[in-house]
């Protein structure tokens, strides 16, 4: 990028964890745009303490009306974990997108406080190589479609850890003990997930080291009791655990700690990212495996089977935008409506055994299911159902098998 | 139907189990249609004596000739379970097929039977509400347009329990002393799975009791020590257990006894039946669920995005398809055409941990591996990716956002 | 059926043309099943007078106030018609769904009548061997499940059509001269479209004869010279012709004056019924035909890529829908709700040319338009795009075909 | 690019025209990069004299041995045309592909010569704003993951008219007068089609003028009578006119005489590139209209409704696919062996009627024909099909609407 780019931006809004690389990267942003920094940091639930990012920003210069901290947990859950967990969403299969669909919440507060600040650019701390550079970008440029975007692992020329260190030291930015060396991994956490990827998990023949988890016990070492919860939703989302009234994401943080301690949800997965490389990844996430079981649970009687089978043969789409970050394009917008529509009835209450990784539907009852005993009962039914009919629903599905086999096998 | 209709059949292929049921229906067809009856009873691994099907059927007058006992097993497993689990097939976000998958290789059998004995029509014991009917029937009209279908409890009045008895005592057939009451579920099982339904598994809300279990291990009652396996796979499909070389249907018998033991693949499920109406069925599918498994760890590493995501586009229209009888209808061997086509190089080793209902991918190696180590590290990557190409690969998808987003968030 | 339960059905509302078909059935009803009967007949826009079946009504004992004549025109339209078009609907590529489309509203408003006049019953003049009963009947049990539907065509022993005349001479129902011998086809009439099939049409080799045609002139005897046209759009719906603002229907009929004076809309067809056959329609929708190419006109600037293309892949199956009968169905209200959330910004004025048959897009300009002439010029696009940014975009997206490459070709 | 990148390119395979832009290219890949150049043209049908590009590349230097004139048009027809027609593929419910199925054939002979030749690079003359640099490169990707591709257009500073003129004049390259201006716009041809954009066809408002048309007539100077002829399919691929065997490209030759005289085939359209904006084009595809309706035609009669339905859901991915150039990517070939497996019996005659611009099926006949008379017919069907089946057909297709209703409307 030429000087002149360079000096094009005048103020940008940094999406800092108080961490060393983006303390490094808050530094460098000073230094090599010559610009103000904002910083954002945001409490999605991964867990840590968010006040020394204020005090780190400080230290560098920071003005104080340029330090947002916001805690996001609500809105995290409330407004793209539920609506995600409404399609039944898995990417290839399994992943249930904790980290992809974070990223499109942190672009909205970046490019919200770009516009309160009257920045003219956002900066994020993700590589040239991953899902979450796209997934940043994409989300800001569908809010602001003139922003800049800055990625300074994709320009500067800090690649090594060796330079990175130094440019610290360089700057006075404290480098702690344990980040002297290389990590073994590297993890993103929220209040949905923590992934783990790189290094010791990079190749996919040997299993993940115990001391890769962090959110989950070990099936092992979980209870040897099972243990009964309920979850009830109404229009589609939780709204009580054990019959306690939750918000979303006081939901999901008490169903993490379940999780945590049955040892439910962890994934050890070789995905396929958006940047066309295959990666491998370790996932945890305790609360959303249980949420997501019950959610299918409850839709197994209060939803129609022709509104299920749509909705399954539309997830693995869904499941990819995210995946890909396009959470605020229009596909995404009207696959979600078409979602939506259906949880109008998706109510009532799922049981749940717990026990040593394993998170069971058992039960599920709700006011408006459309189970129906009288109708599926191996007993005398009262004339709900007439056995003739079959006779002649098979007749007419056959008719076209017929008529085929009559031209190709006769 | 008319007596002129029971008239047209001269001789009738029955799918034929040796139990109360089939007994009578044999009795019935002779009694009311006055024809020839052609017994056939398939060992699809369900794990029974067959060759007291054959007294009985001798008992009643059954001659040699129109006996037929066949061992399915390795047809059932190579011809159907795999090429199935190569779509990774799930009905409903979870159900293994386990049923569904076997009634069109009876209905093969059936047709077959009947064209070597000179029979005009086939007769199958399943009821006029469940799904069984639809596949036996939609199967057998693809192969033969002009058999004939009899299926007596759509027709008989035989309708209550002390009916059908009465029937059987009236002809002479040996009704069991367990079979006098109501049995307090009904079951289904071949080598792939046990289903179970009806009675007290009526109420969604209610836990399976536990003597449900035939196939399965409670998980409290597994192991308390993990086992670890590997399963080898080519084109698709597996062959081999721990490196040991084996047959599909070898295979699948020994995947079942380490599922049994360490309580893997029970599911509590309410579903949407083919004629409309919701019904909740306990399966157990033990080998199946860790080769499932096993089946998407190989293609992780092995298939390309595209052929994976497709796969998982199509695969909820598939499971349908063979859900609902059409399994030998033109649009499923369209998508088996399609599926097969990406299984070419789905080969190697994937390694596994069974645990106490959990059946975990710990590791996956391949020689047709796509993943490129060399691309995806955090180390240098001496140049296999570069990644400013990612600024421009961003800009443009994002290009269609951005011009949106100048018309409508201006 | 049993005459008990004919003995069922006290009053029942019939679909009511007036002709000679309906004014048997309504007679038979009265004969056959002893009950009230009160007609309901629908101004749709087929273009004939609705008092005369008044009159025939009270001829056979109607009184006043269950005699029901509906001009349901607008609703028609702006109800049903509009928001499939939004689908760029076609049913097996071709078919504007005209008759598939009336259907549902029909039997809305016999339920509607149904409830106003305390019936228990509707019954309908299709044959068992189409697809109307299915729609009529499919839409009637979605909106009353325990309404009781009366096919007579199913039922009743008129097979032949001397059967019936003698029915109608027996019962003093008039005989048209016309309606005596055997009609050469059968039509089915409404605003969107006129179908004709049967009897001169069965032989799918034959080119409909001349005389078929009813709404459309011969191409080759439309005007010499082009007639250019435009609609505007607003929110996905049409709202003006040439400028001058109409109603739904309105419009719509304004449309089929254009479209039969030039011979657009004519459509030979073999298609698959959903009962199983296959049948060949000639379908005339002179109107339809100009606007559907008008909307995806408007759409071709107004829709974003990931919205146009996502309406393309699910547009198959929300036609299939329709045509099956499925109107009120769950999964076509989801489909429906995706689609409406795309037509927000659809609107703006298309050009059309109308000749000889073709209704030709020739511009198309909005308000709301995402077409850049700055990005795609030829021109100096003065930095709108940078084309060093397809490098990386086709680097990344080529990167798994080339890991495959690797692999495969080496 | 740096000077040492240019250096590790030894010989290039350029994808040469023998037109100005092309020449200008080759010579500037011998002067910037230093390389040997070997030229390939292919006649795909475009209707231009090919020596003469043997001509030009002899006067700029190269040797016989690396000038490459191939003749590939019954290649394109059989192994890219016509499969692509099996699908019925039309992009954004349109176009028919013809500019976008001939890039993976170019970019197949420019590998395979690259292999001959010892090259370790190509070279095309496609711009950075299009569709077709991604089609070549991902096409070349696929097939050679090592080759090197040079694009001019995004690399060189010849970025306007006079700069591109200025080296030609500079390097002895002759320009021919009609080249000196601005030319009005930008055409593509092949035996499939030609498109025009760009300059004054830049808004979509504007109708494209008379001019710009090169392969079809005014439908309003086409002839007054209509004109009839016959097509026999076998297996899906067209294989005589008029009851004469042809090979495919001599049929596609002699359908575009009858589109061109008849005025068919014309489109006027705003589509959405891959790179992510909208342009708008002219597509004349005289022989490609008629041949696609007369494909549809026969698959009418031939072709099952499960088979028909899911290629219809399939075909705007495979579109879709093929617009972006993954030609050789697996989830296109996959969707090929799914189309291809359905085309087994698609055999027979369809008739059309040619006439202003209209190409109307207006007969189709086969031996493999599907279509039942027997089924179908008003008159009696001989006990073809039993109308009481259709009862239990809606019956049960709506036993979930009517517990849906009994919940939700009760």
């Amino acid at each position: 990028m030429s000087a002149s780019a360079h000096a094009d931006v005048k103020k940008v809004v940094l999406a800092y964890s108080g961490g060393l690389d983006t303390s490094v990267i808050l530094k460098w942003l000073q230094v090599e745009y010559g610009c103000e920094v904002v910083t954002f940091t945001a409490d999605l639930g991964q867990g840590e303490e968010l006040e020394p990012a204020r005090a780190k920003a400080k230290l560098m210069g920071i003005p104080d009306e340029h330090i947002f901290i916001d805690d996001l947990r609500e809105e995290f859950v409330r407004d793209f974990v539920f609506p995600m967990m409404r399609a039944n969403a898995r990417y290839e299969g399994d992943y249930l997108l904790g980290t992809s669909i974070a990223r499109p919440l942190i672009s909205k507060r970046l490019i919200e406080i770009a516009r309160e600040t009257g920045a003219d650019a956002i900066a994020h701390g993700a590589t040239g190589k991953g899902n979450d550079q796209v997934r940043f970008e994409l989300s800001a440029y569908a809010l602001d479609p003139n922003v800049k975007v800055i990625a300074p692992w994709r320009e500067w020329d800090l690649t090594s850890r060796t330079a990175l260190i130094d440019f610290a030291e360089k700057h006075q930015i404290q480098v702690p003990k344990d980040k002297r060396g290389e990590s073994p991994f590297s993890t993103d956490a929220n209040l949905l997930h923590t992934s783990s990827e790189g290094k010791v998990l990079e190749d996919p023949w040997e299993e993940t080291p115990d001391y890769v988890y962090s959110r989950t016990n070990n099936p092992e070492d979980a209870p040897d009791a099972p243990e009964y919860i309920t979850i009830d939703f109404e229009k589609g989302d939780g709204v009580a655990l054990n019959g306690e009234a939750m918000s979303p994401a006081t939901l999901l943080a008490a169903l993490n700690d379940l999780g945590k301690k049955h040892g439910i949800g962890r994934l050890d997965l070789v995905e396929n990212r958006f940047v066309g490389m295959k990666s491998r990844g370790m996932y945890e996430t305790p609360g959303g495996e249980i949420y997501a079981r019950a959610h299918r649970g409850i839709e197994q009687i209060t939803l129609d089977r022709g509104a299920a089978h749509l909705k399954d043969e539309l997830m693995p789409k869904y499941a990819e935008l995210i995946y890909n970050g396009f959470w605020f394009a229009p596909e995404r917008e009207m696959l979600q409506a078409a979602i939506d529509h259906s949880q109008e009835k998706v109510g009532g209450t799922v049981r749940l055994k717990l026990y040593k990784g394993n998170a069971s539907v058992v039960g599920r009852k709700s006011a408006n299911s459309l189970y129906s005993e009288a109708h599926v009962t191996f007993e005398d039914d009262a004339g709900a159902y007439d056995q003739a009919d079959a006779a002649g629903f098979i007749k007419l599905n056959a008719l076209r098998l017929r008529l085929l086999a009559q031209r190709d096998r006769g």
